[in-house]
């Protein structure tokens, strides 16, 4: 055990490294804070503050791990739960000081997105999958806490933003499968990829970025035409 | 075996107790009402009304078992889905007699809420959980029934409701885990629970309780002040 | 081995023979393209088409595995998530060519319903549950994926649709577990199935078929006689 006492919870998921454990620790608690500020939009009370922070940061890798056979990561390791009530809480007494809390939503909710997309992928490869499923449990991951909040929280799904969403996790994923498979030293790896999922989602954010989106065509009925 | 022959089910949940189960099961039908009185409010059909009667009442207790990663209780006693769908059947003809459907919601709601939040948290310990894990449990069998059927339903997630909701699905958690750590009788401290979890849940719905929700503060915006 | 070589993902499910597994693929595909197709409403971009379609594809199975206890089909066969994203990126291309996309939805998502219905029994019967979780599991694998699909989606749920939709589920699972009990070859129980199943929701799209829906009664305040 090399981790130092006050990360004891981190042994759970010893199995894959402190530097995945944090990334993963961090995407709970940026996914969390997302939650919570959804909540402060629904104007709820600070146990539904809770509620909704807990879900939306630990909805999509206990999706993950359900669908991969291995036992839900947060029910060995509840230091998960209890972060995701302490970042709720602290929203809850502070969600009036960002200048745009709609921004701030959008901001963690990339951070989250580039680290789930990573861990999820390197989770499913550590147990045993084969790189299709990786990406898949990369992509999972990375969109389904958001999806759960939006649809608990009565918001329109994340997933049919305008911009680029689903596919910057699909980017960070495959781009840590592709690096993995090069044998890439892990940490490497894990950090390219998280950068070039976080920068592809950021881009989308602020510059607008989106992939040509389906377009109705002419109508081919005689009044259309 | 000191069950009687007609609730030979109830064996498939045997180590869980007698008072444990027959908790769980009026738990079941009471949420599965409700479910069938939400199937009415859209005029469902029958079928529609068992579906949606059975995925409310047990639906709660899935999402629990599997995070567990226990065994589905009622893939092992399917009597509870034959519950679910008999009072379903039953409420498809009877729901133009109460006064007020919607009020009847509410208290069949309120009962399955206290009722799902001690049977889960008490299964969670039986599990070997600890106490926090046992306690979001409670909350995530209590809460998750009823979230289920209201957006399969295409109502507004009564997590959203102004007054307190999860919070009464924790008070009965919290209180039955202080209670089994405090070396109660199971049946007394089932009980305790129980009463103090439908109390304050019924608190809320006949005296309008609620905690101090977040409220937006004033705009810090030149335009604002 | 009697499958060629083309066919090698089959064996991942060959206990469920080889009938059952082209049901289960052309099933898949039948949902995907439906998933497609919404997303085709919402005018979302090739990955969203990819995301919805696999949603929608794999969805009614995953969580039938899930709710067993077995291992989610799709991770020890990935192509069934390759032919859902196949399929969702050729309906990217082609979904301006069908003259109703509305009604093209609702065709394929009958086939879906009940190719999902008898092979989700069979593969309840196969895993060793009863009659009655054989019949909820083919009614549970036919409508979720669809369900999923308008949640994500953000429509309003097909299973509030007026006609009939899980009741023809339930026509599908019954006959196959009926059939089965009566030990008619295998293969000629799923054809029957398949066929009523399919020929029960064809009849209520094409004719409007329809059960009983529950109508709210007279009402019985003194204003309303």
């Amino acid at each position: 055990m090399s981790l130092s006492p006050d990360l004891g919870f981190l042994s759970a998921i010893e199995p894959f490294g402190a530097l995945t454990a944090i990334i993963d620790f961090v995407g709970v608690a940026a996914f969390a804070a997302t939650g919570a500020l959804v909540a402060s939009r629904k104007e709820m009370d600070i146990v539904g503050f809770a509620l909704l922070g807990a879900v939306t940061g630990i909805g999509g890798g206990t999706l993950r791990d359900l669908l991969l056979g291995l036992p839900v990561f947060w029910i060995a390791a509840p230091a998960y739960l209890v972060i995701c009530v302490v970042v709720s809480a602290v929203i809850f007494f502070t969600a009036h000081l960002p200048y745009s809390r709609y921004r701030l939503i959008l901001w963690l909710d990339a951070a989250g997105l580039a680290l789930f997309a990573v861990v999820g992928a390197e989770k499913a490869l550590i147990a045993g999958a084969g790189p299709v499923i990786a990406v898949a449990m990369g992509v999972i991951t990375a969109t389904f806490g958001g999806v759960i909040r939006d649809v608990l929280g009565g918001e329109s799904p994340v997933i049919l933003s305008r911009e680029i969403y689903a596919t910057a996790a699909l980017a960070g994923a495959l781009a840590f499968v592709v690096l993995a498979a090069l044998d890439l030293p892990r940490d490497a790896a894990l950090a390219g990829a998280l950068a070039l999922g976080f920068a592809v989602r950021g881009a989308a954010i602020s510059l607008g970025w989106s992939l040509p989106r389906y377009r109705p065509r002419p109508g081919r009925r005689p009044e259309d035409v």
